[in-house]
């Protein structure tokens, strides 16, 4: 992936991250960063397969980061702890980056107050416009600072509790004025990073199973400033694989009457999940996929544990029992260990370049082409994911068509 | 499944088995009884599921069944077999379906002489000439005592070793020539079965990974006879599995490095098999999947290992080593617990359902339609379950247009 | 097994079982009688290997089968829906034993009225004096009726929730004080069953979590009236493995970070320990077992999830992440696929068998031999089954070097 | 493990190792060096455990490296390439010990004469009597180097084709003659090792499947010289599992009809017994155990597959089909993920303490007290693993009692 410097006025362009030092953030930083020096592959990227590689997307060059967080922590150390706590990328790129890694932190502003509890909200001084205000503030700097085109928001958060339905997430102006009203047992901080991320201009990708932009106040607004934006819940690991399996069920009219899956994971995702509180979003994208693609419900139960020294590296086990002719009883299992943050990180990096190119061509509302990126997709029932999948390469081809290039692999980075 | 007393002329189907006493012959059968007396569900039948079932194939009603064997037995001794080794359909339907079995019996002819060694041709005196007469002999008395409308011919043979190439795989006047010739050295004996099929006009489906209609000089035939004809070697499982779940890394960019995997079954396929010999078909077939779905081949191996105790129950393991972003090494692994013969066997029905229908229809040649059912499709490159099973819909739907019907679940049975 | 004639006096053994109409007791009659008609092998039979197997042991001729239940059903019925759900004793096997089972039917007693929920005490009208005095007279019309000379009382009832904490538990004048006043929130069903089984002389095995005698008013009972007795808990499945498995990471010093297990199954013990209330002890006797082996405490998690598709085959699926030299990790997995009645009926019938003999010898008081049986052995800390399996061999040698016998293999049944 | 500085004269122990370049015994050396800084924890190594641990034992501060090995390469090299191909110690740990293993180097003699293909004898010029008379001269000059008080000579060489028999295996006369004929044909590098290790007064620990001293010859060697030995072939991996779980089939009377495993490597060890000549020691040993363990021969297979991506990273699967009560097959199965040189590098510390320990007292002949640490221990039919185990805590226990010790853990490093 050489740089481009021939093309002419190559845009610039910001990723804006909530939870700029989690663990997804920072390798996908490490990662955009390793690239471009030559260190490590572009494999796990989509948009380095065809068609999507002969798409005029944004190369990694052109990507400049920043964001906010709400631990007292710096790049360097988030990068530290996830090489030492998961073992995933070497010593050697990681030695490599951390110059350039030290470049991007004055791009994070870390405050505590980003954050509060959705059930006692009283634990946070600093009322939700000033919130919103300083978010915005921080886009608007980032932005000028490095001459940004364009500013892509990524929400890379941890889960948080599923906020209680209202009218503030029915309508834009209850929204705003809930936001007024410090409404904090309504609102959550990743809805104000949504919104600050809206005000001012930036498409917008929720990799996480908190609300992001999936509610009508949220999506009236991105209607109103004509931005793109997807999500929720980024699907990286089990989930992937059911929807990628369950068709096979359905093809060969295969009764499926069990499919249970067990997710074990370390790191404080999993830390995080172990509170019911915070994993009933997640649980319930994970367990309506099945109902869709098979067209029946089987029994089906999907547990989420914590497993410390498992770190960032996700165990799943997945027991599948099913009846076929003569209604014979079968039994299919498998175990997926993928690391968490490295499966998410590419996707994240292909999202933003797929978002910039959509804001670029004048593209807005939810980009359904990224279906297949999410359990809860926005707006697209379908789940089976070759069906998802074929949405994006229709999505590039048509690009390619009225851009008038052939289908050839070219280099984009 | 009623039976459909009101359709006018419901043609009459001969299912003509070579291997009429094997595991999947006789659960096929066993099925076929139990299906048409209520006994069991059609769970694991393609045709049962849209848009297929709206298309006007014979009911199992209609299907009338025979064939050949070389085992000195009976299906209802094979029957019980199946029941007691492998425990898969019920003591309740095993007892339901005798009667119809027995009934089945007179129309099955077994005869050592159907088999030679190909290494060691002089183990057989009956000449070629004389095999193939005996089953055209049997196809046209088994038309004439059913006053059947249509034969499909269907290859359920064991694995046979691959036959040298020569002249009479490629030109059909050689391969007659062979056959006069009594070159059983060349000749196979279910090369004769297809031979003799196509010559009596049948409709074929191979089953098995042996040569079957996939040699130029039996298609020459086939078209010669304008006969529709599909195969090689069934897919019904780990293959299965491979095809659904191998494109997913593709999607992803994430790169496979091993993909290694384990065979274990007990039945009379796994002694076969267990014969380097008469599994290099099978390997291949297993083997050259991933090269066409993935753009590029990993280190694949593929065991096939015989383990008596577990009967007809297949025991796959795979081991999918792959790298993702950062250049990360992950893990995937899957157990699969099938039954073949129950797996097989409604896909059999399937294709006699398809077969006849094509007949009927006027077409004839490779049914690549059909291709999502074997692991080695004749004459279609795409190896991905999704794309092949696109391939069968879209062919149903086009019938379903040409017939003015509306795209609706109908009772077919 | 064939039975033994010529031994005189040879002991009539009752065999009196609380949930009689469960799967464990059905499969266990059903065995019992098997094996007496030669239908099966006795494979699963602790007391049929050496040196077990050279005691003088009661013969399966020699029990008589009897109990309660609180299900209004029959033993043919239990037999009928334990070969339909769960497949595993042949067709052959259940009309062989059909007649014996219905010769068992007038020997157990149906009352919905032995049943009570301990939180919700006032659902039962019968006063817990009443259910003991009834229990105590059926037990007595049994030994009278087949002039038996020693019962065996077992428990086999599904799993209750654990009673509080109380002087009845403690002490047992207090314990029959509770029962005097009707105190249904301190007394279990299956308490009143051991007092009743006391009171009569039986000797006593608990293979459920439940209390059992494994409380000391209980305990004083069985010491007042020298009785052998001996529990908690079956240990047929993951514990079994695990009890195996984990001094192995001892011997080697590896360090067990995390162990965590999964525990599918479908039966009515499924059913039961889907109630959290339910599982309290079983979670604990699955759980405790790894600090006493391993002489530290890792992360270790239980789950037991009822997926009714699996009825009696408990799927158990365990993840072992441990550290090794250089404090590399690495991963242990395994799947455990066994049919909880067939792993647990024999071990039942082995312990009647020890039980009676016990008796015979004037043994009284906890049989500790017996700790390799239970997840939860009374009076026995060490849980490595390698130990455990010592103690009974021990016991068995112990024996008959008093006998003058040798140690081999005689025919006992 | 802190230093031992106040022992008086305590033993400077070498430690001769054929294959010293080689994964295992790299990671031994980076393993004695990292643990003697304090940089890593001595999880692994069974002489850390009670009893053991309170033996008077070498520390690993007493112990001393060297060897030969075939490959033109360094310490150096074999400690970077291990740590980049299975990620197993940390770089820190790697940058802890560079100048550790920098300063064994010297005492490393690399010569490609000491090796040669048994079955084409002549490709190697240097006779066998100088091949021994240099490894020899090498053992000499390394004891007398560092002021040795003992060497222990250990094998880890790569698997080597099993010799013919003859009697030069049989009788010491024929061995040393078979050497003066320069008979390369009967006699392979690693003999000529063990026969010089004796010769020059070393114990000997045979790690691997080759000959080792598990012949009369040189049994006959080692009783002359009153020499402590042991071996065959370390048991790491899945045969420790398999010697770990048999018993419990024996212990519960389950009838193992089938256990088959599958191993999937990618070291050197891997590339070498891809070659089936080279395997058939090895296999053998693992399919021998369960034999011993179960009283009866189950179907049994053991596959070696080389996967090149797995590097040092073994992966097993092992399938166990068994019989239980009323003769229903039920299923276990378990994948092991372990690093193979991690796993063996801390045993054959323990052994290298174990032998300096025994020959200090006197002790001579084979080690049969560490039969636990061999999947083919010499002069021992013993396989189960707790009873091999007992062996050694016998051992330790017998001379801690001579030695009027508690058996409390004492500090040892």
């Amino acid at each position: 992936m050489p740089t481009n410097h021939n093309r002419p006025h190559a845009p610039r362009v910001g990723v804006w991250i909530q939870g700029a030092l989690g663990d997804i953030a920072t390798t996908m930083m490490v990662g955009a960063l390793a690239i471009r020096q030559g260190l490590n592959s572009t494999v796990g990227m989509v948009t380095r397969i065809p068609p999507m590689d002969a798409l005029d997307l944004a190369s990694l060059d052109q990507l400049v980061f920043g964001g906010i967080d709400i631990k007292p922590s710096s790049l360097r150390e988030s990068a530290l702890a996830v090489h030492r706590s998961s073992r995933t990328f070497s010593h050697d790129t990681l030695q490599g980056v951390l110059p350039g890694l030290e470049a991007i932190e004055a791009d994070i502003l870390s405050d505590r107050d980003f954050s509060w509890r959705l059930r006692a909200p009283h634990d946070n001084a600093m009322p939700l416009a000033d919130v919103v205000a300083r978010m915005r503030e921080h886009i608007r700097a980032f932005r000028a600072r490095h001459a940004l085109d364009h500013v892509v928001a990524v929400n890379l958060v941890s889960a948080e509790p599923r906020a209680p339905e209202s009218d503030a997430l029915q309508r834009l102006d209850a929204f705003t004025a809930a936001i007024a009203a410090d409404r904090k047992d309504l609102i959550t901080s990743s809805m104000c990073g949504t919104h600050a991320a809206f005000l001012e201009g930036c498409s917008y990708i929720n990799f996480t199973p908190n609300a992001g932009a999936g509610f009508p106040a949220m999506q009236e607004l991105a209607e109103r400033e004509r931005l793109p934006y997807y999500g929720n819940d980024g699907k990286t690991g089990e989930t992937l694989v059911k929807t990628v399996l369950a068709p096979m069920f359905a093809w060969r009219n295969l009764q499926v009457m069990s499919w249970e899956g067990v997710n074990m994971l370390g790191n404080n995702d999993g830390a995080t999940l172990h509170d019911p509180d915070n994993r009933v979003n997640k649980i319930h994208n994970k367990e309506s996929v099945l109902k869709e693609i098979l067209g029946y419900n089987p029994h089906a139960g999907v547990d989420i544990n914590y497993v410390p020294s498992l770190g960032d590296w996700k165990t799943a086990w997945d027991l599948i029992h099913f009846r076929g002719f003569l209604d014979v009883p079968m039994t299919m299992q498998f175990t997926w260990q993928g690391c968490d943050s490295i499966l998410a990180a590419p996707l994240v990096l292909d999202m933003v370049r797929l978002s910039e190119f959509a804001a670029r061509h004048g593209e807005h509302g939810a980009m359904r082409h990224l279906s297949g990126f999410f359990k809860n997709p926005i707006g697209v029932n379908e789940m089976a994911m070759h069906l998802q999948f074929d949405m994006l390469t229709q999505y590039a081809r048509r690009h390619l068509r009225q851009a008038g290039k052939k289908e050839i692999g070219g280099s984009v980075a």
